[in-house]
């Protein structure tokens, strides 16, 4: 299996300079409403609103240093492209991003922002995928997938390690799942630290394929994914299902009117924007019968949402 | 003049096993924004949401014992009422809130969440004056003003305090204004402290009865507010007149636009909910010229806003 427990401590030196460490959050309300002693380990305050800052930079700060000249590229949409941008801008070399052409203009700003090149393409999976082969063909630069990648696994691992390194004691961990990098850098970091912490991920209802996955016991990637959790759209790649199989304790499904509960509940209660794909976590706290009144951790991923959305994220009345 | 500078101190001492210390957050992104170095002083944090849960604690914890067990009384359809519900609860006394029958449910439904008895009237001043005047006759509760007290002032500016212990250097503080109360106990902080901070009051532009009556050297009482933001729209109070006139070096009048752009700064920056009433004070800083480069303190003095209204303060595009 790869990447190795011993990987996010070797992440966690490496980008110890760049990344924000995130504090703990702890509020007694959202404790009472989960039904668990709960610490919000607040990735939402992270650089570019998200821990993908955090693989990302283990990536590009990994690269040696005459492949690094050339850059890095990716096509993303959402937080991953963010996050390399300006993990690259931070190395000082350049970042080629693909992005789709009906793209939100506030995601496509926050790149541009971080001075990457922008690529755009038509909106499919196919041409994105052609479009970055052109680009890593003619540029030379290193692709840099959002979780299919040991050091960006290993890197949104060092989230958990922050947060196990200061709260002792805690009972388990729950991390949003979509293409499984954050999960499993989070088992993997768990490992790492011993004491029996036992890791869960939290998927959505209209994009569960990691369940269906495991429950099979082998992978069935996602078709036609409806969920308003927009980062967690994609399916398992083989090496974070192989991670999430052996290292976790399973997978937490959750309807969107729940997400929507517990976004607005991180929202009121404790004043802090969350993007649905992460408040997510929160909410399979409360679903999970096994975590009722445990001491959990939820790794509140990202924070980029754009206000206009949150009347359609409001909870149902 | 009443209070004294001290009396921030004493107050100080007296609330600090109730309180939040409340953090202060800095953001790249925002000074950028606000063209100075800003220290965010969030207590949007605090207990009950807003900064006014120390006044309240301060009066509710002065009141001799005997006094106290008849309990506090207002009238406020705002953070004062939950404010002054969850100190008379803390202290285990009774807290008689007045409030009108058109209040928002989210507001009221937090009020009798912290164990307050809930009298309603008729959405009019005189009839709030009048219901609260029968309570105090009927109970023998203590009327708890939400700024026109001195105990509430000095409980007021402890938030100042922590901010002006926690960060040396400070050029400036900016707090918002309305009735007068917060800004007044900063301004005492302030002195208190010494070092020579200058205080500014931001004030709405459709209630600006504070920069008038500065103009003209007398109390001109606010007649028809309009404004986005629902804390600051009561006059100042010949109390409250007296320090703000003496102790701050004016008001910064802000319109409603400038309002909005600097909470969706907050909002999608710092990732905070923060309410208008707050933010104001943020997009004061920007405004005021004499600012620019300086390092300032901004009291961030609520979060209690309904997310369904962030809608309506969204910045114009």
């Amino acid at each position: 299996m790869t990447p190795s427990p011993d990987s996010v401590r070797t992440a966690a030196a490496r980008i110890a300079a760049f990344v924000h460490r995130t504090p703990v959050l702890h509020s007694t309300l959202i404790d009472e409403w989960a039904g668990a002693h709960v610490l919000l380990k607040a990735e939402h305050l992270q650089r570019a609103g998200a821990f993908k800052y955090r693989g990302a930079t283990n990536a590009v700060q990994s690269l040696a240093a005459q492949v690094a000249t050339k850059g890095v590229a990716a096509h993303s949409s959402g937080n991953h492209a963010a996050a390399l941008a300006l993990a690259a801008r931070t190395r000082g070399i350049p970042a080629h991003i693909v992005m789709p052409a009906n793209v939100a203009p506030v995601k496509r700003a926050a790149v541009a922002a971080y001075g990457a090149r922008i690529i755009e393409c038509e909106p499919t999976e196919a041409a994105r995928i052609e479009t970055l082969r052109a680009v890593v063909a003619e540029t030379g630069a290193v692709e840099i997938h959002p979780f299919d990648n040991d050091d960006v696994i290993a890197g949104a691992g060092t989230a958990a390690l922050e947060l196990l390194d200061e709260v002792p004691g805690l009972d388990a961990i729950v991390a949003p799942l979509g293409g499984g990098g954050l999960l499993s850098g989070t088992a993997l970091a768990a490992r790492s630290a011993g004491g029996g912490v036992v890791v869960w991920g939290a998927e959505p209802a209209g994009a569960d394929d990691a369940a269906r996955s495991l429950a099979a016991g082998r992978l069935i990637p996602q078709t036609d994914p409806r969920t308003i959790c927009d980062g967690l759209l994609t399916s398992l790649a083989p090496r974070t299902f192989a991670i999430v199989s052996e290292l976790t304790a399973g997978v937490i499904v959750i309807d969107d009117d729940a997400t929507r509960a517990a976004l607005h509940m991180l929202l009121t209660r404790t004043k802090q924007l969350i993007e649905p794909s992460a408040a997510i976590a929160l909410a399979a706290v409360r679903a999970e019968p096994s975590l009722a009144g445990r001491r959990v951790g939820v790794v509140l991923s990202g924070g980029n949402v754009d206000p206009a959305r949150l009347a359609e994220l409001a909870p149902p009345t």
